[in-house]
């Protein structure tokens, strides 16, 4: 025996238990200790797997004695025996983290059955049919997780022919057309098929059934697609999985059993309603596979009110015990109800948003619990894209409403060429249209716009996907048919093939023919109370990145409270403008470039004035001129190109010569790190000059219009105090010349990023000539890892692949280094500064984990894109109830 | 009176209060002290210089009745009045800031002078041809400092031509050729070319032109050479200028009068005898701007025996007093001897080495203080390249040597050219030839290899800045005859046209034709003796950076204990080996990738075992590749050009559009920050294992032949601990298999570089994983500023020139920042690794500053440039020097 427990029955544990026992283990445990109807069995420890991944893939020494001591307990309570002859016990055999991986690992059912338990099986039962059905369905699942390997490939594909060959030999349509004779001929031909393939016998040995069966559990937790969902839900590598060995209930022995999948609420909706799937005399996999297309729960209150009514109870007990939404597994055996598992179930956006608000509603939950369960990345899905209200198209099929959201894009037929040409790929817009989806699929789904199966349900794989990432999904779809080798679907007649156009109604379930204009969605109802609650919970202050009077509307409209970042480079481009801009760049004097700058103070002037006006009295954090110039002019390749062309051919153009050589003079070897930001505000102070004004005159004109500006203008780039002392003394003067000259005054500030990481390790220094500080975590990210944005995917990616590093900085602030210095900053300017405004206004702005960070280190506000501002209200406010000790009531 | 003294008489000052009243004030007021003839006078503070800027250029009030209070004193102890009509005082007006500026700022001579006393004076002194000759004198130093404007030029130019059409209308050669009534005629035309010009009468008020003389000292201060050479020099702008009258003494009253400028010891070589010269019947002026060339010092003990004596005795007591050579200037007037400044004597390299360790055997000073009184970047004088010994050469000219070192490039014949196409402008290497150089060639010497005049001795302006500098220079070449109008020079009837090469002998004092080869010296006597000082006194180990045998060699001669930082990728040059490398890059496959590191493998081994075997049992830091790989294939540029070129014309050249392809894929935006360093090694693990296996083969084999290989294996740019972690663990496995295969064990360990910010703020994280740390300085001063220093040139110039950096941060380690993060590394590193081995390989290693720096954070070594290792040992020497408060005698 080993000094550390290592297999918990079920009557041991509880759902405290989740590190050890994974999720599945921890609950069947609670459920069994309040009394709910699980059938018995036991879990091996999460902590094994690990053993087993340490020892190179050996199951530690003593396991298997513990297993059959837990084993001699189910036996006991049951009255059966594993491998007895006359009276056999049938075991499931379950992997079960701790973080739910639906689909990702193996799972082995009706262990036990061989050549004499299934004569004693068919005594007991006298169901030969059931039990020969049973026997071809273990022979297949075993042998796929334990004995295929990459010599010997027994696959799923093989048996499903051999089965389909022997449909066909007798005639029959559908698997219940076989009987029991049929099944018991497939069995045989399965047993060859494996000796032949695999050059072993099948094990007849139900102890070496059970050893192989945990071991293709373990050894699944390193299968690649596991691996790929646990990077993208960033799920540890190192927690492992449990192994959840129970006995078997049987929802395939006849018309008075079956098996479904059911949620206490609707996931897609939140609506308060028991929300579900089962299909009569079927196992569990048939209704997550896809395979039938199942009936929806409420029908059972006609089939079997008695079942029904229990049913109900059980989802009513188990919410208010979770006080949480469970997903539900369940087995009715001879009329008799069994609960296989259950969990808290996954949901989209909307229906988080609307139970955890109800929740509170029913007196279930607080609502800072409500504010502390939605994962704010969810909300996304109700800032989902829907298609524009009052557009005119022609839906050519129907489906289930299985993924929020709209999409549009062509159509491809396999995950691969989705993965190739979507997202992560080429870029293109992909909608995948597959038969059913596998956790094959996953990577082809999440490089898509939409995905859209024919069959499936709505707890069926791609279902369940395309919740979990959001992605707008029609599943279930039987209107269609999909020829995935001729790589068409035929949708009544029509048919659309690969690089059509399609589009995808989530909502509605909706299969669109050609391309629609999707557009944003109305926020309202739970949605807007959870984030009121959000508002009044939250300290930190939330800005929107917006750099037009548009873009200004939809950030206030999504609750923000200002503009943290409006980047007045944005307003050089244009078609009318960039020949301004490059004529003033290209200037040979600085006449030359005050004649363009003059033209531009006018454009510049108006967009400020109407940014102004659409923030209604916020204010606006306004960053002066960033990127080097050279990014306003002709691409140097193209023009070495051109140039070189023209030389060949004996061509005089003078004019691309003398432009090149130009381009070329201002090329830089690392612009990332060249002349921009303030030291363009040093070495060509005009531009600065001419910003300044626009900014102060606009201001004055939306002023003279009744408005009231708030411009607090930022120097980018700053390192060292003395750019900043000089600049703004500079612009200082320009400030107080146009007040002067129009007779009026603007509440104007100065202040700087924080994006270089000399400017954090002086921020004492500069804090002194700053009125705030906006951290630029961007470049500070690029800078302190040393990091090319532009060029880091070719190193990024191998880095988190092999766990170099967490994640992507880029995406949430890497608290040790960049984080590390953003404290410095704070410390350093704060101590000169007390008082001093403290923002942040790269992209991290808007990520929940680097939300937290930026209120932890007390910053004042974050800044982010408009769409995420409702994300950033609510992560502000799980902050702030982490920091307060509050929140997550379990 | 103001609160602050600001005029101090003579002997009211002391040598302690140069920061009050400059260099030159002080040491009129210690000699007066001490009892030297030195003519009376007082000082004006330099802090009045800071009152009259800040005024915006207005003298504060006051000031002059303070002068006028002192200047009674002086007239009562001399008898004589300033303006008296029959018994005039004359004044000298200089300039004197803390830090000599020889000749950079204005003096004003014979003030007092005026149609008036100038009557009286002849009275007195019954010498007309004196008295006009001066007052012509000062009517022109007073024009040219004080009445010159830029509407109103007076031109010193102009009033030499007057002179020489007078000198042509007389039929004069030389200025003694023109008796009294000449110069009193000269003075009528100079008095009516100011009126003229200036359309204002020469002030004949004695105070006004002592307010205005003292004005132009002040002004002086704020010149644009004066600036230049600040900047050079390091020189602060807010110390200003103390100005000093004094009484005037005359060296032109007639044969028994003369003046010269003498070093107690030869500021060339530091030979111990007393060095200068001197010219009878002559002002000052005429010695230094070395229009007349001089008589050498040791010639007065046969014209004047008595006064040579007095001069010696006084020289001695000079020595003695301030323990250091001095730098004197001396009038005779009428056989008595007047000593009218002193200041510690500018040498080269050699003297300055010489004398301190002279003077260490003459008990005058001690060690310490002979290590602390050597600027260490004079050391590189010592190293100065010499014309290679055995070379023949033809030399058309010989003059005086009065700057070290040999020197060759192409004649210019004036200071712009030198600039426009010497260092710093198009970077040729350029002779700046002149018939004499005035300080406003400052900037043309300073761009020049070497300098060459036709007049001036060895205390000329050409020479001082020669020695100042280290600038090769023949000076007083009278065997040339210079042209500078024909752009040409006549050596003994050979003509030198501009661009011609030619070289130089500063040594020598030879001119040569054409171009010689230059060749590192010997290093030997007191130059060994100082640095074996340097070595018994300083803390810090110093290494080299030397990537092949031969710098190694090098290294050693210079004394370096080590290499800091050998560059692998160097390797990878040459031949025979880029195609290698370039096939390496551009393999398709790791196999064939192999084939080519197989072949490199083959090459570095051999390398590694030279270095080590040069090496003599001394650690080696070897840095692992580090720049990005498309370093090494051909210019992107290029190839587009000519592809571009070939399809204009219809050309198929699949190979190249292939190459291309691939060096376009490779390219990077940013490559500073791209993929190089330790990610190479993360995604191209093949190239650093062969690396690795090339140094311990290397070391087997030079263990083998009886060395003693020590290799520290350096990844570069980590900034993350896991980098390293990963890297390490591969490059351990390999370095274990090469052991194993050879049966034998190497010493070897693995480190890192700190040139990523984020290493330097988790260095607790990476010292865990670390042998040792060296400081990448270079790299950390470009991401801690976020300046590429390929680009940073446009706009370090305009930052250090309008002092928004102190300096540039590539050349001395900005303390403040990237320093600050240095610290921020020693702490955590030795926080968690107490006896972390710590160096710098950065180019600040052989700055002294920086390595003053690196001393007090307590780093283990610098390493540097072979050529900087003496100068390295010298400062570290004196960092710890300072450290203990020992050292700096005064």
């Amino acid at each position: 025996m080993s000094e550390t427990k290592r297999v918990w029955l079920f009557e041991e544990g509880s759902a405290k238990m989740r590190d050890e026992l994974g999720g599945k283990g921890a609950n069947l445990c609670e459920m069994t200790n309040i009394g709910l109807p699980v059938p018995p069995g036991f879990t091996v420890t999460t902590a094994t797997c690990n053993e087993y991944t340490k020892l190179g893939g050996q199951l530690p020494n003593g396991l298997l004695d513990e297993v059959k001591v837990a084993l001699a307990k189910v036996e006991a309570s049951l009255g059966k025996k594993l491998g007895d002859a006359s009276n056999p016990l049938l075991l499931s055999v379950r992997s079960g983290a701790k973080f739910s991986m639906p689909g990702m690992m193996d799972t082995v059912l009706n262990l036990g059955l061989n050549d004499e338990t299934v004569q004693g099986l068919i005594k007991q039962t006298d169901n030969p049919r059931f039990v020969y059905d049973s026997y071809r369905r273990f022979l297949m699942m075993l042998s796929d997780v334990a004995l295929s390997n990459a010599t010997n490939k027994l696959s799923k594909h093989d048996f499903e022919h051999i089965f389909y060959e022997l449909k066909t030999e007798l005639g029959a349509k559908e698997d219940l057309d076989i009987d029991a004779d049929g099944l018991k001929e497939l069995v045989t031909r399965y047993k060859k098929y494996i000796l032949v393939q695999s050059g072993r016998e099948f094990p007849q040995d139900v102890y070496e059934q059970l050893k192989m069966a945990i071991e293709a559990v373990f050894k699944s937790w390193n299968n690649e697609r596991a691996f790929i969902y646990r990077r993208r839900e960033k799920i540890s590598d190192d927690i492992g999985t449990a192994v959840n060995i129970q006995s078997m209930v049987f929802g395939n022995q006849g018309e008075d059993c079956g098996t479904g999948v059911a949620f206490t609420r609707n996931p897609s909706t939140g609506e308060r309603l028991v929300f579900g799937e089962y299909l009569m005399n079927a196992q569990g996999e048939d209704v997550v596979a896809g395979v039938r297309t199942p009936m929806p729960i409420q029908e059972l209150a006609n089939q079997n009110p008695a079942i029904y009514s229990q049913f109900n109870d059980i989802c009513n007990k188990l919410e208010s015990h979770y006080k949480d939404m469970q997903d539900i597994e369940f087995t009715i055996e001879h009329n008799k109800l069994f609960i296989l598992q259950c969990r808290s179930g996954k949901r989209t956006g909307p229906a988080a948003v609307k139970t955890a608000v109800d929740m509170v509603g029913e007196g279930l939950i607080t609502k800072d619990a409500a504010l502390a369960r939605v994962n704010p990345e969810l909300l996304n899905q109700c800032l989902h894209p829907i298609i524009k209200p009052g557009s005119k198209y022609t839906v050519i099929a129907r489906g289930l409403p299985a993924g929020p959201g709209a999409a549009a894009g062509i159509a491809v037929f396999d995950a691969a060429t989705a993965a190739e040409l979507g997202k992560g790929g080429k870029g293109q817009k992909v909608i995948l249209v597959r038969a059913d989806t596998s956790p094959d699929d996953l990577k082809g789904m999440l490089a898509s716009e939409g995905v859209l199966t024919e069959r499936g349900g709505m707890t069926s794989h791609a279902a369940l996907v395309a919740r979990g990432f959001g992605i707008p999904t029609v599943a279930g779809c039987s209107e269609i048919s999909v020829d995935g080798n001729k790589k068409q679907f035929n949708a009544g007649g029509k048919i659309i093939k690969e690089g059509d156009y399609i589009s995808l109604d989530g909502a509605l379930g909706e299969v669109i023919e050609g391309t629609v204009e999707v557009v944003d969605p109305e926020l309202t109802g739970e949605f807007g109370t959870l984030l009121q609650w959000a508002d009044e919970t939250r300290k930190l202050g939330i800005r929107a990145n917006a750099d037009t009077p548009e873009d200004v509307e939809l950030a206030i409209k999504f609750g923000a409270e200002g503009v943290g970042l409006c980047r007045t480079e944005h307003m050089f481009f244009g078609d009318e403008r960039r020949p301004i801009v490059q004529a003033m760049i290209l200037a040979e004097s600085d006449e030359e470039r005050k004649v363009q700058l003059d033209k531009l103070l006018l454009f510049q002037r108006d967009d400020f004035a109407l940014i102004f006006k659409a923030l209604q009295g916020r204010p606006a954090t306004i960053r002066l001129i960033d990127p080097p110039l050279h990014e306003f002019l002709p691409n140097l390749e193209t023009l070495i190109e051109e140039v070189a062309a023209n030389k060949a051919l004996g061509k005089v153009d003078n004019e691309k010569v003398d432009l090149l050589a130009k381009v070329q003079s201002m090329h830089e070897i690392n612009p990332m790190m060249g002349l921009r930001g303030v030291r363009l505000s040093i070495v060509f102070p005009q531009i600065v000059e001419m910003q300044t004004k626009a900014i102060l005159q606009g201001a004055i004109n939306a002023k003279l219009q009744g408005h009231d500006p708030h411009p607090e203008i930022m120097i980018p780039l700053v390192g060292h105090v003395n750019e900043l002392k000089s600049v703004r003394a500079n612009l200082e003067r320009v400030a107080a010349e146009v007040e002067k000259a129009d007779g009026t005054t603007i509440d104007y500030s100065f202040g700087t990023m924080i994006e270089i990481p000399r400017a954090a390790l002086t921020a004492d220094e500069i804090a002194k000539e700053s009125d705030f500080f906006s951290f630029g975590t961007n470049d500070l990210t690029q800078m302190t890892f040393g990091f090319s944005r532009d060029d880091s995917d070719r190193f990024l990616k191998p880095y988190v692949e092999q766990k170099i590093l967490p994640g992507d900085p880029f995406e949430s602030i890497d608290q040790s280094g960049v984080g590390q210095l953003m404290e410095i900053a704070v410390a350093k300017g704060r101590g000169v500064k007390p008082k001093l405004k403290l923002g942040i206004c790269g992209e991290h702005g808007g990520e929940p984990a680097s939300i937290a960070f930026c209120h932890k280190i007390g910053l004042n506000y974050v800044s982010c894109s408009p769409f995420r501002v409702p994300i950033a209200r609510l992560a502000a406010a799980q902050a702030n109830l982490t920091d307060s000790g509050s929140g997550r009531d379990r």
